[in-house]
């Protein structure tokens, strides 16, 4: 019943969107500043890093939302302002200028910055681009999806219609982030919008729910942001009975909100910085779902793994040895590992131990650009997925010399 | 009064050791199987990995040194004998070799395997070079050291004098490991011998407490391998007085130790896969020692710092961003940040916040072979020390194919 439609944020009634070049980034080419406002105020919920040193606008934005309501989105990159005296001030101007440009109260403004952190970031580009970007507004999501990119190299947004109560109901995302990606609790920057009516307890509960399954089990580098925001903002125009308990529609909203998220998921590992290939770990038969959560994530996160993968070669060992030191509850002598993909399937290993199998096929398997690995510890009913990435020698090149 | 002597494992009174190529690895040129013997049954401690996939030749020597005491090793670089249905079988095997070919009880053998994970080990080509190998047993620990290299691009090998209870004392070791490294409890495959006269009782306290300061500090790609060993052999021919007590003898020798183990930690990291850097994470003024090891192996373990050291960026955001995901506790408002090498030192971070600081310099300081990131918390007395390498474009290469 989830259908994906076209439209990204927009897509949603009740929300436009554009995104400009204001200035922050040297490049002309690239776009650095984004907008997304809703029509009305609508309830909304975030989840942002667990790491210590937290961006500025994630301190604002936290004030922000704190009544459960806000009307607008403003993100710039190509600069993180974090770790800066003056990051919270900057951040809060930020806010003002939606409010000076918009007439949205700067008390109901979302703001998210990305980029580098540590450096200064002025106000003066944004308050040059303000024209510009509002009055561009409108069906721009995709602007607006490019505005937030940094080593990114595609956009990343979607929609989807799912039916609610009996109303058509409408979700949508953009994101981005391919580095410093080992999200906790969130991911680089995300912003969904629904029109779908539901209030700010259940929204926050759904959301809290929905990346424990989705975002927390994704991975680039196993290097958590300072900066990962994820927002929803739920405008309640598609007329539906307004969510208040965990419900039918509750759930379905739920699984909405899982499609839009863990295909978000899908597109960051799969972009990830010098990624050439989309690993997923599929993770079955695990004593507890934490069990689960930790083998898949561990398996993702393995360098040695990755560099494999990269190469295209079945070095399965490399995947006992990250279940090994998981810290997931594991019998070793019934772990079963598969490799497969487009071009089939190959296992690997049973009962803990090699078998025979062509290494042949398992080059064949591993040349294709997204790679399961199946991994089955028979020892329970419980599962989990994780998404990441190959390390490559982009990944390096990417990263040696970010700054310049 | 730690000195630096020649003799690696062989320094030590009542030590020989040797290494051949026995036909384990295809190319002749490189060595494969290593022995060390003792003149006499010696106190033995080890420490092995916490991954829960353990090789077999872990499970038999846990049994052989049970009693406290060991006379030999034996160790095959090649093939990691993990992950196979007759493991334990070759690894007995290789102990029943040792006491055919020179009397020592196969149950006085410490064994020991480094190479792929879950390809089938032939008892064969070890029963062929017993012959060359023990017919060569003397000074020959650089043979050892050789035998044991797998990645390795260079052998590493150390030894020490110093004075006990009135008597020259001597420590030596021998070591391999540069990827898979993130030891818990012990590195790849260590052997450390020494002539001190030691109870087994206190030569595993001062194990134990060493290898969290030292070869737990360590960190190559955060991966921890199925094969670590870490094993030391007193043999007591010094003539001190034995050591049964922690007093003041004891903590000499702990602080002998200590040298050859850190000493060992900054060769491991310094040939880390693909490394170009030695990098040494210093953090002081942690509120406790935890903290202090949380922070400094965070650091030491962030693959986006490790790739901006490689392009000498001095991109300090990296370091309070791992610091921020640590879980340590710590005051960001306090983090003062600073590089040191040969070429100099530049703080690049004061409270928390960037401090303006010359590229020019900054980039002379990164471009030496050794750095230092010395991470000042302020916030407590507490400090550690964590070793690792920066991230390559041949890590990549090494990993991507490794098995071929």
């Amino acid at each position: 019943m989830v259908k994906e439609i076209s439209g990204g944020v927009c897509a949603p009634k009740g929300f436009k969107a554009n995104g400009v070049h204001c200035g922050i980034r040297k490049n002309k080419i690239k776009k650095d500043l984004a907008l997304i406002v809703a029509e009305k105020r609508c309830a909304v919920a975030c989840v942002y890093t667990t790491n210590l040193v937290k961006g500025a606008p994630i301190l604002v934005t936290q004030k922000n939302v704190a009544d459960g309501y806000a009307q607008a989105v403003i993100v710039n990159s190509g600069n993180a302002n974090t770790c800066n005296a003056d990051g919270v001030e900057i951040a809060k101007g930020m806010c003002a200028l939606v409010e000076q440009y918009t007439g949205i109260a700067a008390g109901d403004v979302v703001v998210a910055s990305t980029g580098v952190i540590g450096q200064k970031l002025s106000l003066q580009p944004i308050a040059d681009g303000m024209t510009e970007l509002c009055a561009g507004l409108g069906e721009n999501s995709t602007a607006a999806a490019e505005a937030i990119m940094t080593t990114d190299t595609v956009k990343k947004e979607i929609s989807f219609s799912f039916p609610l109560g009996g109303k058509e109901c409408r979700i949508g995302a953009i994101c981005k982030g391919v580095g410093m990606i080992c999200p906790n609790m969130a991911t680089m920057l995300m912003f969904v919008t629904t029109d779908a009516a539901i209030s700010p307890d259940m929204l926050k509960r759904a959301l809290r729910a929905d990346v424990k399954e989705s975002l927390n089990m994704l991975s680039v580098d196993r290097d958590t942001s300072t900066n990962d925001t994820l927002c929803i903002m739920a405008s309640g125009l598609a007329g539906n009975e307004e969510i208040t308990y965990p419900n039918a529609d509750y759930k379905a909203f739920c699984k909405a909100l899982r499609a839009v998220t863990t295909a978000m998921c899908r597109c960051l590992a799969r972009d990830g910085e010098g990624a050439t290939k989309l690993l997923e770990c599929k993770v079955s038969g695990a004593k507890s779902k934490k069990d689960a959560r930790l083998a898949a994530k561990s398996v993702i996160n393995s360098n040695l793994l990755k560099a494999a993968m990269f190469g295209q070669d079945a070095n399965w060992g490399r995947v006992l040895c990250a279940l090994g030191y998981s810290g997931a509850k594991l019998d070793v002598t019934k772990i079963g590992v598969a490799f497969r993909s487009k071009a089939g399937g190959v296992t690997v290993c049973e009962n803990g131990m090699g078998v025979e199998f062509s290494e042949e096929v398992a080059k064949k398997v591993l040349s294709e650009q997204e790679i399961v690995i199946d991994v089955q510890l028979n020892d329970g009913r419980y599962g989990a997925t994780a998404w990441g990435c190959d390390l490559t020698y982009d990944y390096v090149k990417i990263n040696g010399d970010y700054r310049t």
